[in-house]
């Protein structure tokens, strides 16, 4: 039985695979297009050469075709069966070589010899195939061969794109992602899908505590981008996730914000508890993805990432096994659950003050405690605490943490109760006139 | 071989047993001149109507008898057998009831057939009977039963009594303890009695640093009622315990303070190692007893707990079971000495600064030395350290710790040294000359 | 194969060996005399009755000769065999005892049948034999003994050497060590020699960031004669090392500075981590060696040692075991190394500030990073990382750092990086005008 939401995201996965994307060109916007059918997605165009911090934006990559032929003229390896064969940014060549010369051009894996790898050169002009290395065994190495690169690299763009859901707090919160990799789905298609599925659902809600941000971009030049143009909305950020490699059957994980006790990485430790999942706690490195711009000395954004089947950690990583086998709509369900508990867990944060802060309040009398005391937490003798019991355990923890210096948060850590319980307590007693809202 | 306090506390405790106490009423009374016979206790009064924070003193509680009879006339259930019988603060009644009419009024504890449990009704209008498995197992479910409950609730007082030793540091310590329960030994005389034996010990000391407020009241309405009516004093106490459960057989434990690591916690950590004993240690929770009125936000009065068999722990816990033969005098000097022990570190608590700050101090001349030297501290070629290189191992610490930043608490710490063995060094090297004490 | 710094620690050692040293006399002065042939020390001496803090510089000592001679006249136990036979500061005696009489004077150690112990009589007159315990037992208990004690008491001076190297940073840093010990290796030369070889390498730098304050001289009243006499310039010193017991054939340790966490703790934690060597941890306690002085209130300079074998934890610990056979060359070059490591760690430290703090510089145009992307990083498919992704690894990580708040040692730390390919990537950073040093 699959779930809609899962339904939803496998096909909007399926869609997006096939298209060869790069870090500019054709490829990123078709997808873009795609994710802004699901979501309201905002299409940002940044022309090359345009300077963003210690980088320029690059001329755009269009690729017509790109092979090598044997000297029957038979492709044998050919762009059109899977845009990975082509290294990312090859420039253009037309060439018959001996075999040592094309082998100099070559990529391939000896241990999984059924993968075509993923390689790029976006900095640094060349050009390459990536081929399994099964077909590259199967060369002749005495034979010659045809080299067709047919690409242009021209002044064009760079396309990204965001959308921005307006809060009430003052403050902002960043999803992000990024849309640069050809026909590979965990890495990264994964990322896209999850945070437009996000998008899609914080956008209908009819209040948001916190403006939300999300952007879906090229990694790295694109963030470095987006980040240049929007230096002043960033630097203001007040955290957020990288959402990349969340579709795979492999374990969940958490990769740690640089600061590693955030907010946001005690609410994605919430989301985990009470789902009652262990994760694959991976702390803060500066690499991986886009943390590394956001987490930068200019801007030091604390970014923290869930995870299934985390980049450089599963046998498939950049490679054509990491297709639509790989990837399916229950585990990116999976990780968008946990994203979206994450995210309600920061979006229901709040600090509350007793307004009876002298002793207890008296429960009984508002009909929040059991009638007949002297069992209530008895452990020999009773068949278990029943659903009041433990409604009342979370009211004394509420009550006794409600001092206008624990929020909602800070009070499901200390107590151990689920932070859903906290929040339906908390409302409660709110409405008896027990607590209120201390403003942000 | 019994102790003479351990026969002054079983001696006690064998007086309040029988006595039918509740939150209110004449049991309680009887109860504290039972207790201010021993130590200087001062009864208070607080009468019923009286407002106490969210809370409102109660009418007071009076049973004259109470009993289920067969169709014989024969009483199956009597008060009279045991005060366990009646629910307490039960309303009056007087019928006929068919068994099932009964059975909905009747508490009984299916895995411990032959106790009867402790159940209260104060806070809502109710009656009923407790009584053992065994006993209701073999009532005639076909037959009626003649009920007699006969209670009165009027408006009287709550009683409670506290006693105030003045010290000369300015600082308030409390010990709190309650004494509403009928006749159980554990939960809760063992508390009257440990707090009444260390009220007296402390009352006939010529001179004490701290002032040391006793209460002992009814636990919660009592607690409540008291904080109301001291608040200003109360909220500048300088923490606490709470003594409760703390006679039975069971393991010796601590309850933390809700900070955890103040210094009343840490007192009561140097008394138990010091006495070579490793509790049990129970986090601070917001239920239990009445730290839960005192650890509340507009108090936040740290309190502590020395148990041994902690409420909730003990499969006895709120039945008959828990007697007089559950409970005994050695096992409640124990916990006094602990608790005797725990008071001591922070009365004994101060901070001293070195006179001689530059270097060590030449111990020799002062005849605080061994004599010939090369072989303190040797591991191998010594048959094992003497008292006088114990000493000198002490004073090392003091003299380096003697900067006036460290109290003898933080001194025997840091150094794993005997609190007494710190106190004692402290005198001596102050009575050389060597240390000054820094007021509070 | 020797290498020969240590060939040059274990020539020292020898020709320091057979001295007679005490905390006064002849012996430190010779001993002075040929640690100043390595290095530039510089021999000061303070007159016997000048105060220091609590103390007096005493009377110096001189031994011409002792014995212990039977009835037959044979010199049973002679100082000119052992300078340890002899009590250090053993007052004048000329008697014939009985050996009862004599007995009251002798020290052994059953344990150690072989082994002369070392005592000393300071502070107290008194006198004294040390002996092996099988030349104890061989005495004739109803036998007469001729003692003699040639020794003499009076007026001199106390010597001691120190050697201050300039730096340009305004901070000092203390390497002390002791020579008041006679014949014994481990405790007390492998200090001097080590701290000696240390003085000589950092006199021939051209350069030093820090002030490096060495001290050499008798334990406990030396350094209190140095600090007495060094106030002010001792008060100010950043913290240091006491150099001892480094050169037997056991474990390699570390004794923390009273800190735990001070920069020089964490020095020494990255020399041994960077050196894949486990150190025992000896937690602080306030007895040991010259720490006792720095360490004290008025002084409070952090003082950490790195010992191989550490006084109080070998078998063979202050006794005539503990001898050339015991410390050779190589084990005094590794803890040299160590020490020099860790010395380097402070030398080298410094904070620097990205000039580029926005987002991730491009490494690519500064030839800073591989040329084909993708598999960087790449667990699954690769032989391993190759140098330009190691470096690349700590690039990331000191720019990322880079924020003028983290500096080499704390990048080191958080990287866990080697210190010094740290140093070299930061220089590489700074050279190319990505990364400019904070002032300290």
């Amino acid at each position: 039985m699959t779930s809609p939401l899962a339904q939803e995201a496998q096909s909007l996965l399926a869609r997006l695979f096939p298209i060869c994307r790069s870090i500019t060109g054709e490829g990123v916007r078709q997808s873009l297009a795609i994710l802004s059918g699901t979501a309201p997605w905002q299409v940002k165009e940044y022309a090359s050469g345009t300077k963003v911090f210690d980088w320029t934006v690059p001329n755009e990559w269009t690729v017509r075709d790109a092979w090598i032929a044997d000297e029957s003229g038979n492709r044998i390896v050919d762009f059109q069966q899977s845009n990975l064969h082509l290294v990312s940014y090859s420039a253009p060549v037309k060439a018959k070589l001996s075999f040592a010369e094309l082998d100099a051009h070559l990529h391939s894996l000896p241990n999984l010899p059924d993968a075509i790898p993923y390689r790029t050169s976006y900095y640094k002009e060349n050009w390459g195939f990536c081929l399994t290395q099964k077909q590259r065994d199967g060369l002749d190495r005495s034979a010659s061969y045809d080299v067709v690169v047919d690409t242009e690299l021209k002044p064009g763009s760079l396309s990204l794109a965001d959308a921005v859901l307006p809060g009430t707090s003052g403050q902002e919160f960043l999803i992000s992602t990024y849309c640069c990799h050809p026909s590979m789905a965990n890495d990264n298609l994964s990322g896209p899908v999850v945070a437009t599925l996000l998008l899609k659902a914080l956008a209908t809600r009819p209040k948001l505590r916190h403006s939300w941000r999300f952007v879906v971009l090229p990694e790295t030049i694109g963030a470095i981008t987006y980040l240049a143009q929007h230096q002043a909305e960033m630097q203001a950020s007040a955290g957020g996730f990288v959402v990349t490699t969340c579709g795979g059957p492999g374990p969940l994980g958490i990769k740690r914000s640089f600061l590693g006790d955030h907010l946001l990485d005690r609410a994605v430790d919430i989301a985990f508890r009470d789902a009652h999942i262990k994760p694959v706690i991976y702390p803060f490195v500066p690499d991986g993805s886009d943390e590394r711009q956001y987490s930068s000395p200019g801007f030091r954004i604390p970014v923290t990432t869930i995870s299934k089947d985390k980049y450089y950690e599963y046998l498939y990583y950049h490679t054509s096994l990491d297709d639509l086998d790989f990837v399916k709509g229950e585990a990116l369900e999976k990780s968008y659950d946990l994203y979206l508990a994450a995210i309600d867990v920061i979006e229901e944060n709040r600090t509350l003050r007793s307004l009876t802060p002298h002793c207890e309040v008296q429960l009984g009398r508002r009909g929040l405690y059991p009638q007949s005391g002297g069992a209530l937490n008895q452990k020999a003798g009773t068949a278990g605490a029943t659903a009041i019991e433990n409604e009342v355990d979370v009211i004394s923890w509420v009550m006794f943490l409600a001092d206008g210096q624990h929020d909602l948060i800070s009070m499901a850590e200390r107590s151990g109760c689920r932070f859903q319980d906290i929040v339906t307590v908390a409302a409660k007693l709110e409405s008896h006139g027990l607590l209120e809202e201390i403003p942000d």
